[in-house]
């Protein structure tokens, strides 16, 4: 009998002006989109209340999907140090969130994820999404790719895992797709 | 009759290896100091768990003073991003623990802070002791200056506040001392 073990990663792109998440199941090693959406931020006045609506937004989504795991998105090199400190703020505030309930968190630099995702560090967000929805079916385009730049996050984790059921360790796509040749439709 | 009014203050000073912290306590105006002290971080391996630290300290300095309102210790600047990021992170976690528990919060940058107390913006953080502890009447010389610069964002934010039973707002010690001579022991 097989024991189908179940992990739900949380991937959070915590930016100032747009918050992007995705919602991930893996059932036995294999990923499968739950939800993913993002959070605007430009219409609140101030930086308090923006840091308020993504730390209330990353509990809200830990405590309806409760993921095993958060990946982050997190830059760690910028120009301006002033924004730094403001992206700093609002990778802060999300992973507070994810420390309050007690779920481990990853970082991911952004090149990380766009290796992970399509094979290659330089891949453009156009990149990343189509390839996203290809792979995890994703029925039509969202809005902007900042969910799915929140999305890429947490299917970049997903492979820095073991699956279950299975000593591999898939790095990228192009590595899971050579063992799941059914998953590219 | 006079009616008591009651603001309880809490000052944190975010750093990324030292926390400092300190309480105050309005009475109608009148400071009073009701502790202070500093996290220190040095010891944790790995930026999370420090993060997770200041996280869970902040919110249980708020649980067990229940301040008012909490007053931030926040540089704008700084010459490298790396340690802007870090010092984000910092602040975003003491923030989202003030926000979850539904406190007010309110930023000042060094400079007003040090011109609030000492009367010099440009003050040294010698001074900015040696000055809490005159008034505050802190009876012994704290281990770190940190500790200090904790209380000193707090004691910075009663400046901006206008005491009750009084229509005036000090926006230093100096106009607080020239009204309250007998303060200066």
């Amino acid at each position: 009998m097989q024991i189908v073990e179940e992990k739900i990663i949380l991937g959070i792109d915590p930016g100032t002006t747009v918050m992007g998440y995705g919602i991930i199941r893996c059932l036995s090693g294999n990923p499968s989109l739950v939800t993913l959406g993002v959070l605007k931020l430009s219409g609140y006045s101030g930086q308090a209340l923006k840091l308020k609506r993504i730390f209330e937004r990353t509990l809200s989504l830990i405590d309806e999907f409760h993921p095993h795991e958060v990946a982050i998105e997190a830059p760690f090199y910028g120009k301006n140090v002033q924004s730094m400190l403001k992206l700093g703020r609002a990778q802060g505030v999300a992973m507070a969130a994810a420390m309050y309930r007690s779920v481990p968190i990853c970082e991911y630099s952004p090149r990380k994820i766009k290796q992970s995702i399509t094979g290659n560090g330089n891949a453009s967000k156009e990149q990343v999404a189509a390839m996203l929805m290809r792979l995890m079916s994703i029925p039509q385009t969202p809005e902007t790719f900042d969910a799915t730049d929140g999305l890429a996050v947490a299917v970049c984790h997903f492979f820095q895992q073991s699956p279950v059921q299975s000593e591999k360790t898939y790095s990228s796509w192009k590595a899971f797709l050579n063992d799941n040749p059914d998953r590219l439709k």
